[in-house]
């Protein structure tokens, strides 16, 4: 019988292939002593000397295979090899102290590790000490003659299968010989992302117990694009998946072309297809799909870690990177949304029994000032790096926005006061997710650049039911007349007064969806990332003239099954 | 310094007064035994006589003093001393097994209390064991020699207060001195309540510790309106409570004369002003009131205790006497509506993390039919009695009406093949407390015979705001102009099919809301019955042409302080 793992789908694809078990030796060292402290050095340096040579290589090896780019991901152990200071440290311990030359690898590692963690860049500090780690466990290995598994020497498709992944493994892959990567680990560490989408590679993380389980020649699917693996799989798994596989391939074709085209309909509307970011290396899978801009930073990432406010400075710096790396895009930056179903463990929001309907958003920005300013300054900062937009969440009424708007002003000023230069092409607008705010959008329209229409949220709060909650996730209808009808009130309230609205909810890349938005006017669809070119090899083939029977039955329909079925009679070709 | 008890609003009006507690001597008994059984018998017989002849001056008295239906209240005691088998039980215990008659008395009560727990009847219940326990206290102080309070020789006014009140006790008033009326234990338990209304005497219930903090001749305010007590109150607050008093006093004289009027525009339009009720015992309040039928019964009373379902017949009877206490009005059931704030310890409902976006009202309903099925067959049986409309809560799409409705269809037939006659005039509706509805009231109001507003529900999930929370309770704005276009939107949509709108909601007895909803053409307006003559009040005084001008400015306005500012300037002289 299969077994199936689920975890994070970390690059999408479909990959079948047996396993290949990248796991190493046991490297723990002990504190240890030597009293022969000339013999000890001497080992350090051969196995400083071995690790060059062996990280030199790996370099070539990545460049003539997976190209500069992958080569690159190297240097940082490259630079911790050639770092002359940090030789001299351990072979001090090994002269003062009398340790073995491992323990003095290990008590470095283990200090310079402790050092980075101060430091509070997590960028820098993610790439360093892996790098770190990885220069530490291949000089212990050369020290304790063991080998680590060596996936150059591999002469067939496998998958790999890893407790994590270090960008020396990756560094070291054959394309023509790795077929997807499953890791026990969880997250999706930028370096590792990156590579597996460079290369194409399906990737699964975050599965907790793939190395307990899988052993080597097993054989799996590796499934990218919904998170799981199969171990073992059934001929009839085997069959569907193909299926897919070939699905899949023959939709990235496809799309793939449409990656650098604009996003017209059959009868030149323009459109623009963008992404939903979380975090700054999500912009690397944006660019890669062709995204128009950035439709929703979600700037929650910038809070997630340590125990205090990110500083001003500190997110300056962070929306300077969004706006750098889209250059000549719009980039929307919706301020923190915390509460609801996300919390900060720094901020000790109360304990509440309807968090939906709770203290959430802009509700606490603008009951704590202490946490809106400082974002609203550290946007302005940025703001001259690109082309801004902001936008504030979980506006309920036109009060709300006009203190937070208020509020911006100020800090505007403020800023200019001091002599710090701020774009004035900013645009400022409001997520539209609370339904008065929908049936106020008249009002609103007057005083907003723009409208993000966040349909995940206006739709549970238009039926007054939980999607998380299994017993009413029944009545989550994005295809429902309600809030078709809601959604046409917001764009047309925004054309008439010559304002733009977009949608980031995840109605924005329901391909059934998708005739209906067009044919009402939406002017920016935001989505993940890998459902953009899908949109748009969609849009560019409706005439948005054409849909205008179908979105007028679709308005004056009764169910969302009678909707949905609606645009499958209208568009039964590019909807499957 | 004064001090402040909280407790429940029983009866509505302000008394200020000194205290006079109805606290009873200790009563306890023992389980003593007596050789003299002769002795014992002859110290029962006359204790029977005397309290027979105390009872029934009681009555006298309260006939006299208070009127044929108070008189009645003592019935049950008189029942209770008349009862031969039970003097025949008690004496039984004094010869056989030779307990004094103390005893006696005490372990007959004790028993007969446990029968009328197991009878799972609550009305006869309580009027049979409170009668019991009176009965049974009355006989103790004859025996013990030791005397009860007696009200009657009071000669100044005063305000009772006491751990309960029993109808014998209620009967011994002379209203020439009874002011108020205040009691530890909670509840406002039918005799009591009826009693205080019909006296018009304030009573605020379940302070837990009146009869501990108050002192025989403390000065007392009793806000029956609030459900508040002042003791030793501060010379400000007299005179504060004595302006209100005052005010209480003009409104009820000016409002009572319009108990048995009909409610209608100066310009000869027809309202409705019809009750909420909760418990049968709410309709001598909505009668007492002037209520032109029943708008909303809550039906989850008839679930509230006890550990099973209440059965289909019990229901029946339940619904009965709703129907016939308004003959020829109109009695409007909503079916079961639990979860949200409301649980139910026999379902078993799931935590819920989002319990006013989850699983509740008639989501429960259609996933458990057990649970609906009985209670539309015993309102189809009740049907012949009045002119019932049932209606369904928390409908948020058109398929779920349909369900309902087909599974009440279903029963209809069903009872009519077992020969069971079934009115055919129900009228059936739905709450529209959903946004969704609301938007969708057009396709609604093809199929429904009424809709029925529930402001309070709609209210919060149109600003995504729970009003219990104190944090956002600030976007519960019930003139707010997005709940009034959604207003507006459903009484056009109903009024188009020729359908007729209820509102239940808190917003329908709000007076600032009145001219809008007047005017709006809202169809009837369902309340508390201590709101129901202040609002008929003020439609009788307004005219609905002239306030179209208000209602069109009202829906363009922005925001709810400005619809609040409109309405105060348009109609100054009738909301103050």
């Amino acid at each position: 019988m299969s077994t199936l793992l689920n975890g994070l789908a970390a690059s999408s694809g479909i990959a079948i292939a047996p396993a290949y078990l990248l796991v190493g030796p046991d490297l723990s060292v002990n504190q240890q002593y030597s009293a022969n402290e000339n013999h000890e050095v001497k080992r350090l340096h051969d196995s400083f000397a071995l690790t060059l040579n062996e990280v030199q290589t790996i370099r070539k090896h990545a460049h003539k295979s997976l190209g500069k780019r992958a080569a690159a991901v190297v240097d940082d152990q490259l630079a911790i090899l050639n770092d002359r200071s940090l030789h001299a440290e351990i072979i001090e311990k090994v002269k003062r102290k009398h340790f073995t030359a491992e323990w003095a690898i290990k008590e470095t590692e283990d200090e310079q590790l402790k050092v980075l963690e101060k430091m509070n860049d997590n960028d820098y500090l993610s790439s360093r000490a892996t790098a770190l780690k990885d220069v530490s466990k291949r000089m212990l290995s050369h020290l304790m003659g063991v080998k680590l598994p060596n996936p150059t020497l591999l002469s067939h498709r496998a998958i790999f299968v890893a407790q994590n992944i270090t960008p020396t493994d990756t560094a070291q892959f054959d394309r023509r010989f790795v077929a997807g990567l499953i890791t026990d680990d969880g997250g999706r560490t930028s370096h590792f992302t990156i590579m597996s989408k460079t290369l194409s590679l399906p990737a699964v993380v975050g599965t907790e117990s793939a190395t307990d389980i899988i052993k080597n020649g097993d054989l799996l699917i590796v499934d990218g694009i919904h998170g799981k693996v199969i171990v073992n799989p059934s001929e009839e798994e085997v069959d569907h998946y193909q299926r897919l596989a070939a699905q899949f391939d023959r939709e990235q074709q496809e799309w793939g072309v449409l990656k650098d085209e604009q996003t017209v309909s059959t009868d030149g509307r323009h459109f623009k297809v963008v992404a939903n970011v979380g975090t700054p290396i999500d912009v690397f899978d944006a660019r890669q799909t062709g995204a128009e801009g950035i439709g929703l930073v979600r700037s929650e990432f910038l809070y997630a870690s340590g125990d205090q406010l990110p500083g001003e400075k500190e997110q300056a710096q962070a929306y300077k990177q969004f706006l750098t790396e889209m250059p000549g895009r719009r980039v929307v930056v919706r301020t923190l949304d915390i509460g609801g179903d996300k919390n900060l463990g720094m901020l000790k929001l109360p304990q509440e029994n309807n968090r939906f309907l709770g203290f959430r958003a802009i509700r606490i920005g603008l009951a704590k000032p202490e946490i809106l300013r400082p974002q609203l300054r550290a946007l302005l900062r940025s703001s001259v790096y690109g082309r801004l937009a902001i936008m504030f969440p979980m506006i309920a009424t036109v009060e709300e926005f006009w203190q937070a708007r208020k509020i911006l002003d100020e800090e505007r000023r403020r800023l200019l006061d001091e002599g710090v230069q701020v774009a004035d092409n900013i645009e400022v607008g409001m997520m539209l997710e609370i339904p008065s705010s929908a049936l106020m959008a008249d009002a609103f329209a007057r005083k907003v650049d723009f409208f993000s229409i966040g349909s995940n949220d206006l739709i549970q709060y238009l039926f007054a039911a939980d999607r998380g909650n299994p017993r009413v996730a029944y009545l989550y209808q994005e295809l429902h007349p309600a809030i078709l009808r809601l959604v046409k009130r917001v764009i047309d309230a925004a054309h008439a007064e010559g304002k733009w609205v977009s949608m980031c909810g995840e109605m924005a890349s329901n391909p059934l969806a998708t005739p209906l938005l067009m044919a009402m006017g939406l002017d920016e669809f935001s989505m993940n990332s890998s459902s953009i070119l899908h949109i748009r090899s969609l849009i560019n083939q409706l005439n948005t003239r054409q849909l205008q029977p179908l979105v007028h039955k679709a308005l004056n329909a009764i169910t969302a099954s009678e909707v949905e079925q609606l645009v499958r009679q209208t568009v039964p070709e590019v909807i499957e």
